[in-house]
């Protein structure tokens, strides 16, 4: 380490430790001992301060979100929008350097993190996308997608079970592009990793088609940027194993005590001067280390120029290549594909994971970004894009995608491939392992990215496989989740909307779809894209307002024929989208569920948890608010009372009241 | 394979098959492929269908659940409590054989699976559960415990992330009566394992701490068996990967096609032709192989009655201990305990946290089956039983477990300990994580498992970590999932009553509790045991009834003053459990809540979703229907308006309306 590494590598240490004393609360220990990593890697790194947007830059990760303070430090060094004041304000109201990075908050910041292991998984989902988009746009002499992904960890993100899916899939996938540096400092919040940890974790990388690479020292830099070069060497991905000590040089060194609380003020006045550091005074970098970190960005600017002109002449040879990138990179959708979808013709009996199946694969032809797949059920969630390949190391630009039996990793991966950009990602599972994915859809809502989920097998309609696969309360999770469109249409033409919301949203969408055939109605239709609609008008004041959604419209329909058998009026509404529906102006929502009539029945085959906001106290709801049971989906539609009738009587009972 | 062995297993694939056949439904392909594992499996377990819950028998778990029919066959030929008839009515309304494994459904199944990879996990739980009760137990000559626990499972839960996490946590703790049999036959749904499931398996659980053993053939019985007594020696778990082939010896062999449909009549017939099979009648057993089984089984009835030989001597010579342990294996709690929780003083400014810290360390004293941990966060979750040992290798009577960064297999993990019997575990983590443990919560529900989840940091209240650290939507996915229990209580007395409750119950039960200090109400205690009660009682109809709860019981017992002031008389609710107070009788319910008071606002520092059901149409939710922000916690409640101020506006707007 010469002495400006030195400095430079104490500048962030201490701005780290400084910016965690000052807010009274964060996570200084693995920010200090894992700054060498970060000195070394952002000097590796091809990323430029002045265009953080870059498109041919290196994407990084900090899957130890917690040790935020570290990647604030690089980023205001580096000359990144985030100032000394950014520094003061971190973990303050509306400031730029909240707890744990938020990307599209801060600039520079490529994935929120923070939920451990997910990081990675993202990072995977990074690497991922460069190597589809690679094949799919780079031609000779123009390298327009040619970028590294890096992400730095921590063991807990290492233990968290949807890290090994990712970096089992991504060995299993060669992402040869891809560098995790794990940060070993074997402390976890409880004690040593002894305590829950004790594997060998470069053994289970190499198990996983990893290259391992190891760093004794995690303060020898030119080891650890030794380690990067062979790294970028490398026909698989490869794991950096870093030894750090957690604090490094303070007084707390080696202990848990350093995770998640500041060191106190004389702590850090101990390790100045064990760093031999000058200044007394918070948040004071020294001006040859500031001209350091300039210089080195620098470099960065010219390779981005060196990038640019690449690209203007890969405009002017691959002309129409060239556009079709930029619509790719623009996440437009072309022109036409929503009318088309609107104008999708069906009728009869028909599945909406079937009616799916078709608006994805005519999605497909006309969105070249369009790429996903299934968690290891695309035969049963009828998602595969028919006429195109399966993505593998021999065939990167596939458009197809075998996930594996890895729902979590599948989702964080396809919220790292629309971190990327260029890519619109969908994936898919049945409705009741939205479970097993629900920390990545959550991060897919607070990064705002339009991730499609298709979930199929929506309901008790699972039949046979019995209550472990039939949904019950996955759909109110997953409406009680801010930011997510929930979609659960009744038909084909509902589905092609709900498709049609999905690709216009800048937020990620559930479509929840039938296994079983579903009535083709007459009056359904774009009406959907404002989430809830009348399908019939009754003249003058009904007598009961009747709500479902998906099979159980057909339900409703049915009970409104009953209904006026005998002499009642019901306003049949279909609500595939509530959220859609809440965002409605109020004129438009009462004259779907009028405000004066209180007869009000809301139908859906889950849980009824969240219906008392439509149907009110005087309302009812027909629902399941218990497990589902084993047994041929009509009997248990039956058993559980999801018939016409029991909507009937409630229809009744609340006219009566 | 000498002939009986051969006829036995090839009725075990027939059978399994003929099953899945009549029922027009399930999984032949692994139930006939696996069939041989089956045979020996069972043949080595000590295990009696005269006595399916005996103490000492080796316990089985089909963690690739789909393959129930193999399951069902082997009850049905050792004569459990599973008839023909029962195998004839497969996946129908109310039978015995229902689509996955149901426990306490079906006599002889140990655990409820497939959702992927959680068995193996439930087995690495009940492995801990037989060390530390033989720990605790097991005294010279008398080997109360001494079972092994085996899990049979698929590709599919092997690339599940659970999965993982449990093997890496099993190998931590070096469960050595543990053995995991891997039924390799490399085909998923989408088709070969190639396809995304590259690693290699062998290597990855050597890298954690497992013994591996190969079987190169699926159908050489002697060589499984001779696998299944060398991991018998083994000082660590083990597992046996046995090459086997999807749907042996029919038409579909090897091939994807025959994972989850019927293999046809046709095919039936050519299997039974392959086999040498001479029944063409369907669910034909020979004589000889039912006498072959009866005959395994009348062995294991001896051990089982030398066993209970072994439990009288230990009841003679180690009394006091003999009742301790049956008290456990009861379930029961002890006499006294629910009363001293009811008696615990609380007073001025305290965390529900630190009140549920004192809470399981008293219980820890009375109970002695208590048994828990978190996900490595123990000092912030306050779940540290001191004076106990941490569990551990050397230290098995621990109590007190490290799970790892691991929410998920932690929680499994519960469900195979309570499994197991014995022991009334608990686990913790932060509420937000609740989503990482979701699908194994589901099952504690599904199972009627009384685990105990501790979920501290219940709100915004997180403050400064964060929106990926701070719930929202959390407690209202809990709430919608049948059969669990949700406590949110506003104080220490609340606490101990949520413990009150769930100690009482045979249900999950979930306390989200706070991260700072909440003040303690003269009115409340085991009012809590009913779900929602009155903290005033003002004279007449109030004006408005208030309702909250956890830390924000305090906002609305502020605004009760406020509107006083104005004239206006409040109705203060705290509703610590809204799913006990649903199952109050309707007086009491109307006593809590007057169904003619239709001015209600509801206020819950997390999402409104679900709160409808009490205030309607004309109340209003006072709550945080977005994600939250990175801030000191005051900060936060302030500028997401969960103040005194907000609740008094929406009060004075419904008594207005």
């Amino acid at each position: 380490m010469n002495p400006i590494e030195k400095l430079s590598i104490d500048a962030i240490r201490i701005l780290a430790a400084e910016t965690v004393e000052n807010a009274k609360s964060g996570h200084p220990g693995m920010a200090i001992g894992a700054a060498p990593i970060a000195y070394a890697l952002w000097k590796h790194m091809r990323h430029n301060p002045g265009n953080a947007k870059w498109m041919g830059r290196d994407r990084f990760v900090l899957s130890a979100g917690h040790a935020s303070a570290l990647e604030y430090a690089m980023l205001h060094l580096y000359g990144y929008d985030v100032s000394m004041d950014d520094m003061k304000r971190f973990r303050q109201w509306d400031s730029n350097t909240p707890g744990h990075p938020e990307h599209g908050h801060t600039e520079g910041v490529e994935a929120t993190t923070g939920p451990l292991g997910q990081g990675i998984a993202m990072a995977v989902g990074m690497a991922l996308a460069e190597t589809h988009l690679a094949a799919k746009y780079n031609m000779e002499g123009y390298r327009v997608f040619d970028n590294r992904t890096y992400a730095l960890c921590g063991d807990g993100c290492l233990m968290e079970g949807v890290a090994y899916e990712a970096v089992s899939l991504a060995g299993t996938l060669k992402l040869n592009k891809l560098t995790l540096i794990y940060d070993r400092n074997c402390v976890t919040i409880e004690g040593s990793t002894e305590l829950a940890f004790e594997e060998n974790v470069a053994a289970r990388f190499a198990a996983c088609g990893w290259q391992v690479i190891n760093v004794d020292d995690g303060n020898d830099v030119d080891a650890i940027s030794r380690a990067l070069r062979i790294s970028d060497g490398m026909d698989k991905p490869s794991l950096i194993i870093v030894n750090t000590r957690i604090a490094y040089g303070t007084p707390k060194e080696g202990s848990n005590s350093a995770h998640g609380s500041p060191l106190g003020a004389e702590n850090i006045a101990i390790m100045k001067a064990n760093y031999g550091w000058e200044f007394d005074e918070p948040f004071t970098v020294p001006d040859e280390v500031y001209a350091h970190f300039r210089q080195l960005a620098a470099s960065n600017a010219e390779a981005n120029a060196a990038y640019d002109d690449m690209l203007r002449g890969y405009a002017a040879t691959n002309g129409e290549l060239y556009a079709q990138l930029m619509a790719d990179m623009s996440g437009e959708v072309p022109a036409g594909l929503l009318e088309e979808l609107e104008h999708m013709a069906f009728e009869g009996s028909v599945s909406t994971r079937s009616a799916s199946g078709k608006a994805l694969n005519l999605i497909a032809k006309r969105l070249p970004s369009l790429i996903g797949g299934s968690a290891d059920l695309a035969p049963s969630n009828l998602t595969e894009l028919s006429g195109y390949e399966y993505y593998s190391p021999q065939h990167r630009s596939g458009k197809n995608l075998h996930f594996g039996i890895r729902e979590f990793a599948m989702a964080a991966v396809c919220n790292g491939m629309a971190l990327y950009g260029g890519l619109r990602p969908f994936c898919a599972t049945f409705l009741v392992f939205a479970d097993y994915l629900k920390p990545a859809l959550r991060l897919s809502a607070l990064m705002k990215l339009p991730v499609m989920y298709v979930m199929t097998h929506d309901s008790i309609g699972v039949g046979e496989d019995g209550p472990t696969h039939q949904p019950i309360e996955q759909i109110a999770m997953l409406r009680a989740t801010p930011g997510v469109k929930v979609f659960r249409p009744a038909d084909g033409k509902e589905t092609a909307a709900a498709y049609i919301s999905a690709l216009a949203s800048d937020s990620p969408a559930v479509l929840a779809l039938s296994r079983q055939n579903l009535p083709t109605y007459e009056a359904t239709g774009i009406g959907a894209l404002r989430g809830g609609y009348v399908l019939n008008r009754p003249k003058g004041d009904p007598d009961v307002v009747l709500l479902a959604t998906g099979s159980e419209v057909e339900l409703i329909c049915k009970a409104a024929d009953e209904l006026a058998v005998r002499g009642y009026t019901a306003q049949v509404v279909s609500m595939p989208c509530a959220e859609l529906f809440d965002e409605q102006d109020a004129a438009y929502r009462q004259s779907v569920i009028p405000p004066h009539i209180r007869a009000r029945v809301a139908v859906e085959a889950g849980c009824g948890f969240g219906w008392h906001k439509y149907v009110g106290l005087d309302g009812e709801v027909v629902c399941i608010d218990r497990f589902g049971a084993s047994a041929p989906a009509k009997t248990v539609f039956e058993k559980l009372s999801m018939t016409t009738q029991s909507v009937l009587e409630a229809a009744l009972r609340t006219i009566r009241r």
